[in-house]
């Protein structure tokens, strides 16, 4: 089925927002679960995340077969959507990337927690999955169903997962939060790196990291950033 | 009552500055204070500083109330104009916001100090301000009366604060002056995080913080940095 | 003989992505092997990348010396390329370069490692070439067939090699290949900078770098990256 | 005297170099000294970098005075211009400046040194000058004459000065070696910051900067590197 329109302009926007705001370079992808079809979802051909388009789209299954057939490249990673949208009955929005600044709590043994009110969005633990523990050596990409399901247990029920060597995948319950809590873990990380060199960080209390992470994701805050992020991309041909 | 014409025209102005100087993102605001009613002062509606245009410019009483009902949606954080026009007379704008080089000194307990003499103007001292002190958790944001008098207290005298776990609040006694605080306010809390991981840090003395930080505010210095800025930004239409 | 069009453009192309990616400034430079005639090269004359066209490049033998006289200025490091194509057959292009990420790798006794998947692509081993070792004092450019020799011998059988206090030459089975292992190499080395101030970095295994470092090399991730990239440099006239 | 034409052109487009390429903020300057009238110099009325045009262009003598009235306002630190070209009959450009990553260097008691080939024409040794030798406590602006020749015989014989809890001062034999100078050394100062993170730096040994900081002034690298610098900036109306 297609997307709704102003679902699929949401997922084209997602693209180019993420792209925009140094979250994707050439790779990671956005998708969005089929709001009439539970057990689909809808994700970009394999095209780098800046030039995707609303053909660019394609329906999947939850194992990540394509719907229809087709001569597009599909990303080798899909199955990492369709592993959490299985878990995650309350997911209907799922990015991998590969944020330069969360990249440093991938390849040390730092954990990644919310230092300042929008970063608490990203939620308030954040797990690691290491494709080490049950896999061994591969080329470090989610590629297969196990895979899949090994790094959505790892998610459970947080928002964010950090990939060791490799990224971050992050769940949201619409597209528009995702993108916040994306864009938000990314720089609470960055925010967290300078302070680690400075001195003692003291993170957010558990109550706050609750407290904060919801008041973002209430239109008064999610509907501003999502308004300039929109202003900052090409628009939709 | 109407901000007059420039006044108007520089508010808009101070928010398009301030996000193209990578001081405001999505969030983050600033006020002028009327000045043929000192207890009124002018915020734009809950908009993304760099989107703002003279007609989201809004009038509220010093309690952050709106003079005139309207249905746009407001800031939360509209208390901390009011809290500090209310006790500091000499103050006409003010400007709150999350600089991502000040959030280290806002997450550690290194003390924030001029260290150049551009940084000099953010105040010779700056006080940090504590929400978890006198209201326990919170979701950080200052909504209430009694937080927003909280941190005008913190401030005292100074004119920057530092929020903990959240960002900062800068003072100013007219908007331009304001505006140059915050911009080299935070290029000072960058260079002083880039200094610290060099080796000890020698700040200014205190008699060299109060020269320069005036110095900088005379018309020769700050005449010529806000034409650079207007000529960053997108004309007012 | 003139460089068949399509490869042409790619070189020109590569000139311009490194600079547009932030990998080359006003110098540094990228040749491609010549596809009929094994011992001849093209290289830009000397001119900042951002800013070569078709008609700057320009042939020369393995020794460096232009196939035709012409009046144009030539890179002082031209050997760079003869030497390496000289002593790899397998390889068919050639990139120098002093990215910033880098140089800190150049000028400390740290080794540059793959620590995510997209930089295992700069190579499994990464070794480093002192111009001291064998040439005393200079002006740090490898400007002698002498020079040459000595760099492509460290080189040996990797694809990426530090130049103590210089910079780096990569070296591809073909240019789109080059261009990424250029690209990933340099973040590779950002990313690990960043990491190893939080802590002790954990790089990939030897069998994860072979795995990550062919997969990123297939046309899927490829082409994807190399569509961005030519979307964001200037049109060849 | 008016400057010939095309040193007048030199001298707006290094304003708009130095700016564009982020030596340069709101403040700083750059001046030539007459070719005709070696006790004269050419410096733009008190204006940012980045917007100064022909017209800005005014007359001094060596004690900062200027040649022909005008009601232009002039930078209070043109002193530092005359008392450097008083000192130094071979230098015939001065920048003054506050690049974000020289400061580290001017607040700390860490040296500044060519740490790679391109760094190494800001010269061997640059020393540091500290207005509290002389001066006490000043706003750290270079004002007077006794402040002017200070700093110039700070500099000595050498290239670069740093000024401590301030900026930087550069000098050139002529203005497209200072612009070169004068990025690459902030450039140089950005990657040995960068290094001291990761370990202990080697700098370059005293005849490798010597030899190396020669050839980058020599036509091949300097005009490749102005071409483009002149193709990054607003063309002169």
């Amino acid at each position: 089925m297609a997307l709704p329109a102003s679902l699929l302009m949401d997922l084209v926007l997602a693209n180019r927002i993420l792209a925009n705001e140094g979250v994707l370079d050439s790779f990671g992808h956005v998708s969005i679960r089929d709001p009439g079809h539970p057990d689909r979802f809808h994700l970009s051909r394999a095209r780098a995340p800046a030039l995707v388009e609303p053909g660019d789209i394609l329906e999947f299954d939850l194992d990540g077969e394509p719907a229809v057939r087709s001569e597009h490249r599909v990303f080798a990673e899909r199955v990492i959507h369709g592993s959490i949208y299985r878990t995650r009955p309350d997911v209907t929005a799922v990015c991998h990337h590969h944020a330069p600044s969360m990249l440093p709590f991938c390849v040390t043994l730092v954990r990644l927690e919310p230092v300042f009110h929008l970063g608490a969005t990203m939620g308030d633990t954040v797990p690691v999955w290491d494709s080490q523990d049950e896999f061994g050596d591969t080329n470090l990409l989610v590629a297969t169903q196990a895979q899949g399901h090994s790094l959505a247990r790892a998610l459970g029920g947080n928002w964010t997962v950090l990939m060791r060597r490799h990224g971050a995948t992050v769940a949201g319950r619409n597209v528009r939060e995702l993108v916040f809590r994306t864009i938000y873990g990314a720089r609470n990380a960055d925010i967290q790196s300078r302070a680690m060199l400075l001195g003692t960080v003291t993170p957010l209390t558990l109550a706050e990291r609750k407290a904060a992470g919801e008041f973002n994701l209430t239109p008064i805050a999610l509907d501003r950033a999502w308004e300039q992020w929109t202003c900052g991309v090409v628009p939709i041909a």
